[in-house]
């Protein structure tokens, strides 16, 4: 089953390249490299020419590359990798000109025009195009990783306590979540208090107060595939300006998950989420509403007032609108949401309301 | 004291830029924005032009960008990156040619191209370069960042138990790492029996046996500075082969370190790894002999056959060398190593002798 969708994948790949009027396709990035492949290392590429697809790894990932490969002629390099691609492209009869995708560093690429005698030309990554539709399996997977985020969580919190510092809590969630066999999506926001007005803020040695409010933005990556969830709490008890603004941030994801649909432009998604919290009198966030989510924990499709490519069917997106009070917290809430042929279907566990869950936490 | 040295490390960097003959710099490497601003987020540009230095950042980093760059004018982008860069250009007289560096995607250069007005030029990375040579700050982060990682198997160890599996295994050593208020410099290498005759294998199922070989590469990340290190271990008792390959690989490894030193070319070292191994009718590992360590967990200087820049003092790198016996085993040892006036300084705390360490292991 797996061999016939990595089949179907190459070949819509490839027909992308009779297009561009390129006999060959270089891919360099490593979601697309896992996306074609199926493999899981690193530091290596692809190549599809004529009927064959050539997997670029080297002494370190020969065994891991047969055992994920069941389509790929594996290549080892022994030097660099511009003369690996040169080999490689000696063993295809007839390429003229080689599709090269745009992600590439571009010292690398000048590295490949002094090597090789064929023409290159540079192309909008076709593997990015098709991951942006997720198939059922992908679905699943990504499910599968939200849940193991959200289980871990819900383990853990019992388990905090005043006086733990963020990196604490952010190591007990990490450590819950690879207990089950996953690994992070990527390193935990785990902030505190006034911590959590920085969106991206990383966990530190802030300890937490008898009355205090948390922010968690984590996920779990399950099968190569990432979930991303955030949730914000208040401990001990709730003040009037938190509760505000949390029930604001709640409405707000839930007008932009309304919004969301096949043929829904991305920009009305955003502006949905912004007019709740304009309405209210709060602070917009300055961030998009939210990224698509798969292989890579940002990816297509993107939700932002910039972004006017309708959704389709099997985009899987996240939604995460928040408010931001330096100096004060920061909430945002965020949910993985599946656009279906009808509407969506979040795929993470949602809030069932709008009440600020507060942490009754031991000393 | 940090101001300055930030300070000294643009200076040095801005004069690079003279040599090339431009008036500004672009830098979009992650590690190298660190290095030079001190900021410890993502998704941010730094551009030298004249006497500012500006950190092209958004909303989700402005306060992270105040609390870390010192010497930075924070400018918040709300659009794309190129309008950005534009914008900026304009508040500083006289910028005919920027300089891009060359680790630069393709698309984004070829973004900028369009927009901009001045010529671009890409060059090799002058912080890249600078960053090769560590000052006193940056070894005592990778020595702290050693020590931690070190802690922590040697708290984890004791735990270990027979029917657990490599990704329990794992998530006990990264908790334990980010207990210390460190980050994990990389997913561990957590690998049983034959599976650590894939250099780069990830922890999985797995579950350790009452007699058994267990090979653990990993490092904890400490105020952006990286370790990386190696131990192996046999399970219950030793068997004659495994016992051979570990001597042999200590040996490889003395050699190398014995060979590390200022003026040193990378692939003497390489070679000496190699010799020990193939004297013994060993197979030699098919990787390098080490890699730069810093910002990055892999950086300059490479330490294999096609690396011929000669050392010099305050390069830190690792020595790693390797036997893999695929279906059997795989032996590694990795120690960081820091280049000295007269010599070398082991930053992690090296094995004390060739004896197999076994744990006894309760069931």
């Amino acid at each position: 089953m797996r061999k016939e969708i990595l089949k179907q994948r190459i070949k819509q790949v490839k027909a992308s390249l009779a297009d561009a009027r390129c006999q060959a396709l270089l891919i360099t990035s490593k979601a697309d490299v896992t996306y074609l492949s199926g493999f899981t290392g690193d530091d290596s590429w692809l190549i599809a020419a004529g009927r064959s697809t050539y997997l670029v790894t080297d002494s370190r990932y020969i065994i891991q590359a047969q055992r994920d490969c069941p389509l790929c002629r594996i290549y080892e390099r022994k030097g660099r990798m511009a003369d690996a691609v040169e080999d490689v492209l000696k063993k295809v009869a007839g390429v003229k000109t080689l599709a090269v995708e745009d992600t590439i560093r571009l010292s690398v690429f000048n590295a490949l025009k002094k090597k090789l005698s064929v023409r290159l030309k540079t192309i909008k990554s076709p593997a990015g195009v098709c991951r942006g539709v997720k198939d059922e399996f992908e679905v699943a997977a990504i499910r599968r990783a939200g849940r193991i985020a959200q289980t871990a969580l819900s383990q853990i919190l019992p388990k905090v306590r005043v006086g733990m510092s963020e990196a604490e809590v952010g190591a007990m969630l990490e450590f819950e979540i690879k207990k089950y066999g996953a690994t992070i999506a990527f390193d935990s926001i785990i902030a505190f208090g006034a911590n959590a007005a920085m969106p991206h803020y990383l966990p530190g040695s802030r300890k937490l107060k008898k009355v205090d409010t948390v922010l968690i933005d984590f996920g779990a990556r399950f099968g190569g595939y990432n979930s991303d969830i955030t949730r914000c709490f208040a401990v001990g008890k709730v003040n009037k300006l938190y509760e505000k603004v949390y029930k604001t941030v709640f409405a707000s994801q839930k007008a932009a998950i309304k919004a969301v649909g096949p043929g829904q432009s991305p920009d009305v998604i955003d502006a949905a989420a912004r007019e709740v919290i304009t309405t209210a009198k709060l602070p917009p966030f300055g961030h998009g509403t939210g990224h698509g989510i798969g292989l890579e924990v940002h990816e297509r499709p993107i939700i932002s007032s910039l972004s006017t490519t309708p959704l389709e069917r099997g985009n899987i997106i996240t939604i995460e609108p928040a408010i931001y009070l330096p100096g004060k917290f920061g909430v945002r809430i965020e949910d993985d949401v599946l656009v279906t042929e009808t509407g969506k279907r979040i795929l993470t566990s949602p809030l069932k309301n709008d009440e600020v869950p507060v942490l009754k936490i031991k000393n």
